[in-house]
């Protein structure tokens, strides 16, 4: 195990593998338009130290790939031009073996790996349209969710994994914080961390976040990593979020939180963890 | 004034003026790739319906405009290849006039506009990649928020203007209700509500959505677009979410609620709101 206050780079190397010995996996998204930008250095660290941290790294930098951010009718090719509902056509594609091939290479990504790190600049209190686009197609019906994969919120679909997202803001940290007027930081990401990870099985940690990103100066940018180089050394140590599992009897057959389960006075998203 | 249980498709025609006796002026933002979905017949009768009831429309229509899902660097061409940071390079090309035209037409639309409809599936608990990528580009630096245009939180910026979301779920009612498990529908659409309408001073309403999209049938649509006609009569009745503003000396210096503001016991995102 990974000592938290160990400087970066100086990481026992290979010191965490799976039951079968081989080293952890982790997929890294990354999504900026500029590769000498904060986020493309960023980038760069990421790969370089999970990899030095004995971890084996894939790597899916959207921009640079020349993701297909658009959703359109031609993901989901048909010969007999059986029009369904997209849901629907994206699980059949999913089931038959049709899909396109950038996304069946996604996917075999997210199932090969053990965590998936999303790293990008916020921009308009989410991730950039390029990795919307990834979302939008990789997750298919019958792969990330549906009938073949079990319920959602359980570990069904695609449990046992983690994610982290790593977020670079403009704003203050001040102004994401409990009382800050953009909202809870993990509350304005609750769309990726419960919807999208929690939804599909997979465990989210508490965000990485860079704060104040338009008053960095290069000096800063050690210090970033090594918060940084923290965070994924402890991809697999750290706490996840704890939210509740939909089969846990938390949730009769409405998919509504049974009266009495949280803290008195809870409201809001805050009710769908444990406490 | 409407009556606000009319019958979809007899609103006073021209009931609807500005003070300087114009209609009112909607824009309408729609998302699907499939002209026959339920996304697309709404689309449809959205347009159509707002013009009966004496509105002024235009429609941008992504998929059929075919557009530009992803930011980057050719959006701000520079003649000196300064390359700055996006944000700076945005506010750059929005004041020098710069923009691309496609970016600029949009722009123009916003300003002609009283209210923004947004129309589109919910995919992963937000928009479709291509709006995403809609209000990536569009909702530039200098044009939506920035030094020129005030404070955010404010007026300043597109303040005058109001917003309705027009969502279509999978998802039961139940399951985004205040115990639901997806979380409350508008705490869902947060980033949104809040994050791009009220940040730019546009006053959003509660979102309009159609839940079960997945079991609905034809017998189903007429009242569906029976209560979408109510919600587009009432755009400029209906209240807006009292968010409060950055300015009204609730947040001090560090964008932080001020102390005893709140209701006892509010946390989260709910804070933010006059109760």
């Amino acid at each position: 195990v990974l000592a938290t206050n160990q400087p970066a780079g100086e990481a026992a190397v290979m010191s965490e593998t799976t039951p079968d010995h081989h080293p952890k996996r982790v997929l890294l998204v990354t999504a900026h338009p500029e590769p000498e930008s904060l986020n493309g250095s960023m980038a760069r660290f990421a790969a370089n130290h999970l990899r030095q941290t004995g971890f084996s790294v894939k790597q899916s930098d959207l921009y640079q790939m020349g993701w297909k951010a658009v959703l359109d009718t031609s993901d989901y090719p048909d010969p007999d031009q059986r029009r369904l509902r997209l849901l629907a056509d994206s699980g059949r594609a999913t089931l038959a073996g049709t899909l396109t091939s950038d996304v069946a290479e996604e996917q075999e990504k997210i199932r090969w790996a053990d965590a998936l790190v999303l790293q990008f600049p916020l921009w308009w209190f989410s991730v950039p349209a390029i990795m919307k686009g990834w979302i939008d197609r990789v997750f298919t019906y019958e792969f990330a969710h549906g009938p073949s994969r079990g319920l959602p919120y359980t570990e069904s679909a695609l449990g046992g994994k983690r994610a982290m997202l790593a977020v670079t803001c403009g704003a203050r940290q001040t102004a994401f914080d409990d009382r800050g007027i953009h909202g809870p930081l993990a509350e304005v990401l609750h769309p990726l961390q419960h919807g999208l990870f929690w939804f599909t099985g997979i465990a989210p940690l508490e965000p990485f976040a860079v704060y104040d990103t338009h008053h960095l100066i290069p000096p800063d940018f050690p210090g970033i990593c090594a918060a940084y180089a923290r965070r994924l050394e402890n991809l697999f140590q750290d706490p996840t979020v704890p939210f509740r599992k939909l089969d846990s009897g938390d949730y009769p057959h409405d998919m509504r939180l049974r009266s009495g389960r949280e803290q008195p006075g809870t409201i809001g998203l805050g009710m769908h963890q444990h406490q």
